[in-house]
């Protein structure tokens, strides 16, 4: 049934030439560079994509071409490796769902607006995780005042439901779990889909409590009890509730997890889903991690996703201990969602790269927000400390190579090398920036013992920076305070400096894969030894997101240039010297999306 | 034996010429400016604080005379209503106790160096809480390379521990509990004094476990147990451990609090005290609070406090729930600390106003580091939601009218009235701003529905902004982004943005004082009356702490105006001017320092 969707979404691809779906033509040679991406950075161009015959471009959002403020996907702010809508307003990640070969991405869409409202369930696909191709809306409400909210998708391959008939494909029956959002109720409904772009929806809501505040269903199927179950936020009440079913039509309340980490004003988004433990003897065995979106009440201002990791038994969530741990150290990381039916025990995630402090009055036109780069994630252990063990959420990109084109710069083991490096930032203004800093033994470090990448637009002036400070432990930043000044200097809550810190590699053999508090004997003196930190930035027009030791920790951060720059420059420096920059490597990432072209 | 401590405290009066004990003779008489706090703001005098002889100026923080940069305390960051060291590094609190009449602040010093290091036990006492005297050091190391680092002081009225002799007075029996640090081991150490200045060391450790992470001995009086109680972190195992003694020598572990809340790199400072509750039926009941600080590692970057509410069984701390609450939403509120033996069942507490983050490289000399206001705390009951009810904790500033001297500005109820505000800061740098907000009934906000205070330098440029922004919740922000950049600028960590959120005012009645989740009929429209939000800030030349609604959420940030400016005006200010300007009172606040004069 591949071809059915390829047949139901040929229309689509004519039509939406923003698509960017892999073709014989490669889309990503840019010396056929007839389109400019970003008519500023080709000599010769006019500046506002003229290019393009606009008539002939009509949205795959679902919006009509006089939405169009600008070419689609060349405007500065724009991101060119992240997933933005064409047009108007999107936040969370919804629905996400691997069926038959295609990763489906849902989102919170408003398609008449730039800011949040009269919430859709926006659709876009890949084969890739990063090449998406817009569909038309997916769900829509009925009634002017309602709302799609969201949720998330599953597959029924036993058709449990009694939704489709036995000529659909096991793996393309597709259900749709979301909250109908209105003035009264968030009440949970259901649509499904046998071709992977429309939805029919059962009409009765199948979860409902007289309640305003419910909401964001997460469906997975659960061996241990062979039923399904749901996950709710009864988001001021900050409870997960979980419901079990048999058919996903009729569910019953089972357990609840109550009152956990950090409670803000909103529970939002809970996500349980299982994630493999990655190296050591537990290699492979797959752990059940629970996340919940907070919004607003942050402590580090807004929304944020926190998370634990325990067992599920088939009716409740426990936690491995009462500490709560954040995904990503920034402050633009949200409504974090996982992928249903990843192949091959593996666990993928979005999550939204914005935060409702700010995210309404971004300046981006004639679109609002982008969803994060998709990660990868495992349980890997580290020593938290010297003296804790424990099993940290990992997240890294999928595999950036599938958009890699130019390498810009390359050096690799570099002996004893302690220079700084400057290279020019040649493309799109996206870039994947990769080092390796080396603290030699015994070495005395100071407040500037600081490895950093520092990526400047064209102008020379503005600058987001990203390092790490050596140190016990050694943390990691990201400073936008000089990425643009017109928004920064008049919104009160866009933050411009954050932080995170760096735990140990941990050796499984001398540690005993340990998880909680270890012997002091454990204890490893690592200023005694060569340390070695690698850090990541893949810096994408107005976003970066930052890995460190390949996704031990992330931090994620939009900035916005003013006066139409994009990234041009990368300085990589190591402070004090007494760091070393052993490897360095800089790619050019090529955009994802095709410019209209007829 | 109040006479005692007076005399002997009497040479150092005289010799510490910084002190600000009230006199008959005013030294808050600004009259008689002979001696000028901050040279620049008066003309025809030099700017090198030439009217005192400095060789008359004894540091009563026990340093030379050399280590004067300055005149002590008129140095342009110097805050005018904090404590502060006259010379070098200043961390946690320690020590807090109420004794015979008198406040007791020890706290963590190096005497040495204006970075942390050598660390000392300093003291300054205090009959108000705002006028510090300063002490010669209480505790100092026995060897180099060891440090007296934090822990608290009790008062042994019935003299447990044998250390003292009957004609001790019983409340100035007092104990001060430390940590020992050197190479290899933190253990626990007692020292004790009869005339609340010098102390003598007990010479055996009291509790040590061949940890190199184990410190911040806080014990108090268990009235559950009859005997004494002292809870000490294991930093990097994330463990609250507590003991018991009935003769503060011979320790016993009773039971441990284990990874709750956000673990961070380290537990330090743990602090379990009793708040009384405010207002409601349970108005005056004591209830238990347990405060931890973590550094670095939280959301917010570096250091912050966390706590939990619960009961105390003579045994066990056990939390009302998993949830983790902050007690300030900015950055520079760390080792938060509680006063033993307060009077008439109040709870009074302090905290270090920096973050490690960059508290060594802040530029301030020739001191670095000041304590926050001292803060009385109760518990009160709040909607945190509209469906959820919680016991949260209170922090006001102490009664501020002890240092208050002139009224600038004053409009009380003024009807209708919407119109922003400028008030000139004439005085020397600290002042206290009270604004009430009205947002009239079926007002539709908009993100600019902002009440704030920005504060402004005397060049009119620098400044740091403080507010409230209308929502669903509310939230409160600080914004130093434009308080100075030349530390700002250079420092990865020096976050500009930080906010919170409001929660309802709770009505007992309606709401039958539920904790967690609640009716969801109990939901209050807001919308539909008119709101009063109350916003308070103390601003002293380098720091700022925010109170809303009389201490429901509090901030504190430290900031650093170039090119040696001070606080000299504030615009009060109604964004789109659908919020009110109700009341506004804006007060000089009399430094608590008086200058050498000889």
């Amino acid at each position: 049934m591949k071809a059915s969707i390829v047949g139901a979404l040929g229309a689509v691809i004519a039509a939406a030439c923003v698509s960017a779906v892999p073709s014989p033509v490669d889309p990503f040679d840019l010396g056929s560079a007839s389109h400019a991406l970003y008519p500023r950075m080709s000599a010769g161009q006019s500046g506002d994509g003229s290019n393009n015959d606009k008539s002939k471009c009509p949205s795959s959002n679902g919006t009509a071409v006089s939405g169009y403020q600008y070419a689609p996907y060349s405007e500065p702010v724009r991101p060119q490796i992240h997933f933005s809508p064409t047009v108007n307003f999107m936040n969370d990640p919804n629905g996400l769902v691997y069926s038959n070969g295609t990763w489906h991405l849902f989102y919170q869409y408003n398609p008449t607006q730039n800011v949040a409202g009269n919430q859709h369930w926006g659709h876009a696909i890949s084969t890739d995780l990063y090449h998406w191709e817009n569909l038309p809306i997916a769900i829509a409400p009925e009634k002017e005042g309602e709302g799609i909210f969201s949720g998330n998708a599953v597959i029924d391959f036993e058709n449990t439901s009694g939704f489709f008939n036995e000529s659909t494909p096991k793996d393309q029956r597709i259900v749709a779990f979301y909250t109908l959002n209105t003035a009264t109720s968030q009440t949970q409904h259901v649509a499904y889909s046998s071709d992977g772009v429309t939805f029919t929806k059962y009409a009765p809501a199948v979860v409902e409590r007289n309640q305003t505040q419910f909401r964001d269903p997460k469906v997975f199927w659960d061996n241990k009890s062979s039923r399904w179950i749901m996950a709710l936020a009864l988001s001021q009440e900050f409870g997960i509730v979980f419901y079990a079913s048999s058919n996903m039509k009729d569910w019953s309340e089972v357990s609840r997890f109550q009152s956990y980490g950090i409670l803000g004003y909103q529970y939002e988004c809970p996500d349980l889903f299982q994630v493999p433990v990655e190296g050591g003897p537990d290699d492979g065995k797959m752990m059940y991690v629970l996340a919940i979106s907070i919004n607003p009440g942050a402590p580090i201002g807004g929304s944020f996703v926190q998370y634990w990791v325990g067992d599920w038994d088939g009716t409740n969530f426990t936690p491995r201990d009462q500490a709560v741990r954040t995904m990503d150290f920034s402050k633009d990381f949200y409504a974090f969602s996982s992928w249903s039916n990843s192949p091959g025990n593996k666990a993928y995630a979005i999550a939204w790269a914005n935060n409702w402090e700010y995210s309404q009055v971004v300046p981006t036109s004639p679109f609002r927000s982008i969803q994060s780069l998709p990660r990868e994630l495992t349980l890997k252990y580290y020593r938290t400390t010297p003296q804790f063990g424990d099993l940290i959420l990992n997240n890294r990109p999928v595999n950036l190579s599938a958009i890699s084109s130019k390498t810009l710069y390359s050096k690799k083991s570099a002996q004893g090398s302690k220079n700084n490096q400057t290279v020019a930032l040649n493309g799109k203004g996206a870039f994947d920036i990769q080092a390796t800093f080396k603290l030699p033994a015994n070495t005395n470090i100071t407040y500037n013992t600081i490895g950093s990448f520092e990526i400047f637009a064209g102008d020379g002036k503005q600058s987001v920076k990203t390092g790490i400070q050596m140190g016990e432990p050694t943390f990691a930043f990201i400073d936008r305070r000089k990425a643009g000044s017109s928004f920064a200097d008049s919104n009160p809550f866009f933050t411009d400096k954050t932080s995170g810190i760096i735990r140990y590699q941990a050796n499984y053999t001398d540690d005993q894969y340990v998880l909680g508090p270890l012997p002091t004997s454990a204890y490893l003196d690592q200023s005694k030894q060569d340390r070695y930190i690698s850090l990541q930035a893949v810096v994408d027009r107005s976003v970066i997101e930052v890995f460190v030791n390949d996704g031990e920790l992330a931090g994620t951060s939009v900035f916005y240039f003013d006066n139409d720059q994009i990234p041009a420059k990368a300085q990589v420096s190591v402070g004090d010297n007494k760091l070393e920059l052993v490897d360095l490597e800089v790619k050019a990432l090529q955009s994802i999306w095709k410019t209209c072209q007829h």
